[in-house]
């Protein structure tokens, strides 16, 4: 099994037990998290050793996730408290399907804070990849400082680097400032893991094709361009093909997808599978996924991945 | 009826529904919160105007304030959407009895951008009353400026003031900064109300008639020390005397007590009752919302408020 890093923001997350817009809400369910946070459960679930690096208030919901990592056999080495800064929380509506509405609070959070530093801190040649969203870096200066750090420092320890767009344009001060950060970091990345979408917005080409052109010229050696419920495009230095996604009857909730998407498809490349066999366990994820309400709970072990696929069916 | 202004930071408040700590609950229901919030429901049940002076974010907590202000026949006019922002939130332990676990998420909120110039906004001739706390001038610079304005506007416009010095010591940089400002604040009230452990802290006395005497000899007309279960100390430029509480049997939970306390106090002497009858109907108020979960749910209509002080027992 591998060991893996990641770096982000947790958050309490208080998901709506009625189907009603969220200010008219009365119950809410508290869970936790954060791309990064569901990266972690996922690959930790399937055996890989795996440590969070973080910082989070000193509150419930800080504490509440260190416990939360703990159970989930999340390393919680790289996580500090912070005494004055709270943790960040998020507010999640109970859709009937699909993208249900979100509101976070993650201005002034303590992970805001976070320092490059840190990457000092990292014991590098415990760790064989690391994974970075387009998350963090928008959250503040320091914080997309850190990010860069981090993805210097494993090339430089020789540790692979992938890095999923994951846009929040609402975080940034426009689409222009957004798009030349992004695009900085995901040149600094081994494996990039935009949406269509997205990389229509980053690279502004319209083909799967073009956009992992885009990122390869840059210096990636795999591009997959997710397609949502249409699979993925996945180009890298030696092939190139379309995957298939799987036919879910019942999307409770799509939020953790593009997680799960990741955690498949990294995990399998740790593992020595080809592109097309990790690229179809990270579908399989995805599609597990969107089959709960919190944001991580679907992301199976390996022997629930191994069972969903023998039974599921793909969309071609 | 009278009619009654306050300002204050209303929050969305989350309540355990199980008696855990914090960090261990899972599902939590929600209310609204905030010292002056719960002034303005308790005044607004009893039938008198009420406006209150706010700001929010436009965010699934603030907009679930706006409604229930609305629903409590609580004028908005004067509270202000902030986009940019958000709304502040508490999360509230389930006790089994007395004062719970609370933790505020509140820095950088919407409110803390308050500014003076909102003063200018009031029409203060259509008004009898201003009720202002100790906790929105812990917030930031400019809440507190704005909360000093409002006094003295208050003051110059013939409307009678009262000031529940409300101490939040986590929110000052010290103890010391914290009594002076409040003092200070408290020399623009007409009428002021510590409680007995706050009045040790902000006088250096010890005893109900010490304190009174201070905040007496700083310009109020009427100072009242809340003893808590014991009751009340009253002291008046005409009169003095203690006032007994009523016995509850079964607190559920004790946040609210002292804004009950003010709602019943401040409302009975603008009915015209004496500050006797005025301080006993505060009592009254005070042990109804003592059992409830919410921080204003136990706040009583005048019909609800005389069948209990027809029924309830007192402590002497």
């Amino acid at each position: 099994m591998a060991r893996v890093l990641t770096i982000g923001e947790p958050m309490g997350l208080m998901v709506a037990t009625e189907p009603k817009a969220l200010k008219d809400v009365t119950t809410f369910r508290r869970y936790v998290c954060g791309a990064e946070v569901n990266f972690a459960v996922g690959m930790s679930r399937l055996g890989h050793e795996t440590a969070y690096i973080s910082r989070v208030g000193n509150d419930p919901f800080g504490q509440h996730i260190l416990d939360f990592l703990a159970e989930q056999h999340i390393s919680t080495d790289y996580v500090t408290l912070d005494d004055v800064n709270r943790t960040g929380m998020q507010l999640k509506a109970k859709t009937l399907e699909g993208d249900p509405e979100v509101v976070n609070f993650r201005r002034f959070t303590a992970f805001s804070y976070m320092e490059p530093s840190v990457v000092d801190t990292v014991q590098w040649e415990s760790y064989d990849h690391l994974h970075v969203t387009g998350i963090p870096p928008a959250l503040s200066e320091t914080c997309r400082e850190t990010s860069i750090a981090m993805m210097k420092a494993a090339k430089a320890h020789g540790v692979q680097v992938s890095f999923d767009t994951n846009l929040r344009p609402a975080l940034w001060p426009s689409e222009d400032v957004m798009r030349k950060n992004i695009n900085y970091l995901a040149s600094l990345a081994d494996i990039v893991l935009p949406g269509l979408g997205e990389g229509k917005i980053l690279t502004g080409f319209e083909t799967p094709e073009e956009i992992a052109d885009f990122y390869l010229k840059q210096g990636a050696k795999a591009v997959i361009v997710k397609l949502g419920t249409k699979g993925a495009y996945v180009k890298t230095t030696d092939e190139t093909f379309y995957a298939p996604a799987y036919i879910v009857e019942n999307v409770v909730d799509t939020v953790g997808a593009g997680d799960g998407f990741a955690v498949g498809t990294i995990s399998g490349r740790l593992e020595g599978l080809s592109w097309s066999e990790a690229v179809r366990r990270g579908a399989a994820i995805g599609a597990l996924q969107v089959q709960v309400e919190s944001d991580n709970e679907g992301l199976p072990t390996l022997e629930q991945l191994v069972a969903y696929q023998n039974s599921a069916k793909l969309s071609e």
